[in-house]
């Protein structure tokens, strides 16, 4: 084993799905941090094009970003599809299952964000990174309570505990609107960073990479289609 | 969804492994909690052997128990290989993989019980109960920090955050020595309760379970044979 020693300079492992959020958070690590890896989950509740997206962004990065390229090491995937199968383990009470308005089906189980930090956490202390970077927010709160600051500084603290390194769990995003995470981008990696988020990056619920808007691709109907449309609207607005 | 409301009658879901101390705890539930349910991890790091006696106590239990019987309610099994598997990801540094004295590769991950918690919990959100119990221990202290108090009552406070649901962890063995371990099974199940522990469950690291002894099968010197042994000698001797 090879924790960080408590004086090793910033390096950083980004919780990486492929969309805005996060491909917003791998610039900004990538601007910070001396080291950098990224990890995807698979919980068997993702879209593949979401999948696909991580690659994708990952060799734009590395095609267009020297600097950033540089520092960029490497992609880690984990299976974790039996917490989404915990999902469907029999309630207890008669529950239907339905499609609810988030996207979700009513399997959803809590504390998603709770496992990928451990999980994370774990992989990070194995690698020898000291930051843990998600793009969870507040701001355009999406009603879980796992995303909350409150929540992850409480992990944080269990997970320092819990492992005996002083693991940081940097969230950029958490005070910003949509609107805001899209002026970060491009005061990270300029209007080239914002047209990779723009292109390469995907966050429609229902997993339509085919459909083109000035955001992006996806449906435009959807809860997340609706949220990136009207952040990068306003965004532009400015 | 049916997260317990907060004035359900505490009900309870016990992390067990099958060994001494998970079935310790399953007695200890099954005398304070009205209605109990069981959970085991395969995370490819444990003996076959251990699993099956999970199957068996919980058989002896239903057989020679009745009361306790009337409360157990379903096992469930979740396969977290995929966090063992982190201890194959490559290290930044070289480093020999070798047998620590413990009986752990050096392959080992750390925050084992945070992942076990997190999990335990969507699951018990998902059953509408609302105690998660597990065995962890300071007082033969093993040396790892996600067996401590103070990491548990971290990682509850999170967990609470994380699901909005009052979870309670409750770890009846936190501060007993493994002599008041086999006090408490005496006190909670009587003479047939230290039988069955003695007789079905498993602690030895390398898996035997066919070398008999008075507080058990095992090898009888691997560290947990050697912990169990003379716990169970102090016990008798008082």
């Amino acid at each position: 084993m090879a924790p960080p020693p408590a004086d090793a300079p910033a390096s950083a492992l980004v919780l990486f799905s492929g969309g805005q959020d996060s491909t917003t958070c791998l610039g900004h690590a990538l601007t910070h941090y001396g080291r950098v890896e990224t990890v995807g989950f698979n919980y068997g509740q993702r879209h593949e094009v979401e999948l696909k997206c991580r690659h994708r962004v990952r060799a734009a990065i590395a095609d267009r970003f020297p600097a950033w390229a540089a520092r960029l090491g490497p992609d880690h995937e984990i299976d974790i599809s039996s917490f989404g199968a915990i999902g469907e383990t029999a309630l207890t009470s008669d529950a239907e299952i339905v499609m609810m308005e988030s996207g979700l089906p009513s399997t959803f189980v809590p504390g998603r964000n709770l496992v990928f930090f451990v999980y994370a956490a774990a992989l990070a202390h194995r690698r020898g990174l000291n930051v843990l970077v998600g793009g969870m927010c507040e701001t355009d709160y999406s009603g879980y309570p796992d995303c909350r600051d409150e929540t992850l500084q409480a992990l944080e603290n269990a997970i320092r505990l819990g492992t005996e390194v002083p693991f940081t769990i940097d969230t950029p995003l958490m005070w910003l609107s949509k609107a805001e995470s899209w002026a970060l981008a491009d005061k990270l990696g300029g209007a080239d960073f914002v047209d990779l988020i723009r292109e390469e990056t995907h966050t429609c619920y229902r997993g339509d990479h085919v459909t083109k808007h000035a955001w992006g691709y996806g449906c435009g109907q959807c809860p997340a289609c609706e949220l990136r449309a009207k952040g990068y609207h306003e965004w532009c607005a400015r």
